[in-house]
């Protein structure tokens, strides 16, 4: 069930609960009024402690929407952060200012850390390079939303498959789902990580295909999910000129797209997507940004058990096996690396032979 | 109709219009209760490209006495445009997230091509230095209130009238109405440009005087705009030394004035009017300011078809010819020399032998 | 009566306004629904010169929960103060903004000055160094809330006692309840400044004690409140070194502690309460933070008179004689010398020889 629940994880939610947030978010969709007051008297609290306009807007129309009020910060310069105050604190006394929490924080691990201290449920809505979970859920609301359904897909993603943590949330989420195939598009220098094959593999009957070409490969896609490749991403400058056109989407290569093939995209574009394009029905994207208020608005109404709930069956975790241990986690960037609070390190050994760390999901090595 | 509509120029709204906002605003003054939940569910998104607290917080409360809630920014620094992407793009994310615009920008003509992106009705909050339709129409309403009527007025308008774009705005809508005059009191450095003249001249019938003195002729006006005149406008310094205390507003020079006149003053002031002269009943600029939170409720209520309309018949262009042209605009500052995206741009020829950028209305050289 | 009053010293309020703040925020820690709309309609305007986000969503969460409205800002950098407009016509144009303000500035006696400016009430919610009343109000109350009583007790204050705003204000509140006894516990370079020990001998029948000694005495308090000592607080940097551990609270040194004593802190807490201390039942600190939200709820309202109101007699005035003269203050700090705007200073005769300003409070010498 979800009310209550914190997602910090896309793994957090099992395959039936996303099927109850599509469902309400389909149904606010066609019945706004329906759900305007759902919220009253109810406050998201956005803490953000890097900016991030796109996202924090997004949560705070959902929550007006639905009737309810918002307060926050979105960057966290002069806070208290600045006086040596520790996050579980900044959390412990934030929290209370609202009933639910999305929050936004440079550091892997800082949204596990603010669930354990919050008295509120908290959505993660970015930690530094680790997860984005309403971005995929946001992803997979648009699939279903112009498609019909989550399996039996043909998905290619293109573009700096290296680096991008969308991308990398999105195949596994989409790989939960039955028959769903993936025809992975870069270049060699941004080519997917192997941790996600081999995730893929685990998994068993999920089919990947790995190009650098774009063009050879469309017609077989039904979704065309675009990424953004960077000029600082390449050590060799000359490369990246000589590659970058190549993964740019314009009306010829739709050609022999699938009429009904959808083109997504994160957003911001800058030139991975040609203007033109805009005015293909195929170009989604812009539809999914509008969906991604309505995925929230739909799991803010059910974690504050605002609507009824249809008992959705919750994900059995994965972590076999949870060792409170005192081990340093390499990941400079890591949460447990900034505070100076002592507490306890959750580690996980997923079947692996090597801990995890439990706030960023690392490899201890 | 004002349902639906956009605000970008004060020329979009026919005088009827005007009127009908008139009397709805005055109507909220009285009744402030009557219109406290008759936004409910709806949202304003005030998108601000560079800060304006002041013109943001108006907007702010104006959606809120109507019941209805806020969301925005208020600076760009960290957003997706400083990652490269364009203003439409922007616009066409963001604007979904409200059902209704504000929007400030530095460049000229971006409030334009806002509304050519965005889903909702889109009111142009300052785009750079062109127009800032909102304080005309406080203005107006201002002058309304105070002295019930918007015909037959001397108008002084005093200060920099040189680079004024309040002050240009508000002479353009006054001479639209019926036997208004005026007279320009500035220093010659900052005297009203020469196409300001030349478009009352075309309109026909609208005396004007141009004089150094504001002694001279503050017994014959019904209104006293004040604007600031600022150092840095001057070449010499000296000239700016010896002129400026003849353009501030003190006591004895209200002497010979009307009982009835009113002083305006478009905030913020610093020297160019006497505190002292806040006592005198004729200092109306502070009831200026509180009255734009009126015009803007009244303005959000009919562009949102809140209210029933009377049917107030639009204003009828006077762009004769529409075409559609890849001409470079000269101005630096236009938001056609900032966007990498390719889109039409629209010159208007208004009868004059040149063609004018449709964005930035400035003349294409 | 609190309807229509400004907070702008915590001395503003007579015992008895106390006492109907406190049983009001308690009725709404209880009954959260039953005040969940009586702010419908009513806006709080949030004008904070200098951030401080933690008092800021206090104070939004505070009206958010009544059913208002907020808006506001939270720095002063772009704005019209930089301009060169004077704080009070900054008020005067944003109090029309909302129903009732909370107003944080850098300078002392800014909160005094706006509340002369403002159409609307103002709480002080922070103005320099000098008052910070809705602290002190809830630091109050969570004393009432844990004890059930503010007479006969033992308080020891420790840590930085020379320059705490917060703990001088708690000082001279307290006293003003029968039976109160201070403990102060400090380094003797932090001790408490002489003026707040003459005006507790002023009062008569306060006891207190000073010493370096949190061990010695801790067995003997009802509360204890910890502040942090800074290391930029001391000249000689080994003598901060040396000292600065036994002003940190350990586990250890509670064992000798009153089973129902109570451990606060104004937070952000560095490290001068040690984080194994939360877990003990004494630690108050973190629902001192919540019952802020509640102790605002509850003035607000009282303020704006959204509930029944039970007459609660005012605060008699101590200032004796009211002289307004242009008189120079001499704290920098004080808005006094950061406005350019002429107006009346007013100066408190308290039985004292010399004057105080009637803005900062600071003597005139």
């Amino acid at each position: 069930m979800l009310k209550g629940k914190d997602l910090i994880d896309p793994k957090d939610l099992s395959l039936e609960e996303y099927e109850e947030i599509f469902k309400l978010a389909e149904d606010m969709m066609e019945n706004r009024e329906k759900y305007s007051e759902i919220a009253k008297g109810k406050i998201l609290a956005t803490l953000f402690f890097e900016p991030s306009t796109r996202t924090r807007l997004s949560f705070e129309s959902a929550m007006l929407r639905l009737g309810g009020g918002v307060l926050g910060f979105s960057e966290a310069a002069s806070s208290s952060a600045a006086k040596g105050e520790s996050l579980g604190d900044t959390i412990k006394v934030v929290s209370a200012y609202g009933d639910i929490i999305a929050m936004r924080h440079p550091k892997e691990g800082s949204a596990y850390l603010a669930s354990k201290f919050s008295k509120y449920p908290v959505i993660n809505a970015g930690d530094g390079g680790h997860q984005h979970p309403t971005q995929t859920l946001t992803d997979l609301l648009t699939i279903k939303r112009k498609l019909g359904r989550l399996t039996n897909l043909r998905i290619g993603i293109c573009g700096d498959l290296k680096f991008g943590r969308t991308v990398h949330s999105l195949i596994k989420a989409l790989a939960r789902y039955e028959g769903n195939s993936f025809v992975m598009i870069s270049p060699k220098e941004l080519d997917i990580p192997m941790y996600i094959k081999e995730e893929l593999d685990r998994i068993g009957n999920v089919e990947y295909i790995e190009t650098t070409s774009l063009e050879e490969h469309i017609e077989d896609l039904d979704i065309l999910y675009m990424t953004r490749i960077q000029r600082e991403r390449f050590a060799d400058k000359e490369e990246y000129e000589r590659l970058k056109d190549s993964y740019i989407l314009t009306v010829d290569k739709l050609e022999n797209a699938k009429e009904d093939m959808i083109i997504l995209h994160p957003l911001p574009r800058v030139n991975e997507i040609d203007y033109h394009v805009d005015e293909d029905k195929r170009a989604a994207y812009f539809d999914q940004a509008e969906y991604g208020i309505y995925a929230r608005m739909a799991l803010i109404a059910l974690i504050l058990g605002l609507v009824s709930d249809n008992g959705a069956k919750c994900e059995k975790s994965n972590k076999e096996v949870i060792v409170n241990k005192e081990v340093k986690c390499n990941n400079k960037n890591c949460i447990t690396n900034a505070e100076t609070q002592p507490f306890k390190r959750i580690y996980k050994i997923e079947g692996e032979e090597f801990y995890r760390c439990g706030y960023c999901d690392k490899a201890i090595l």
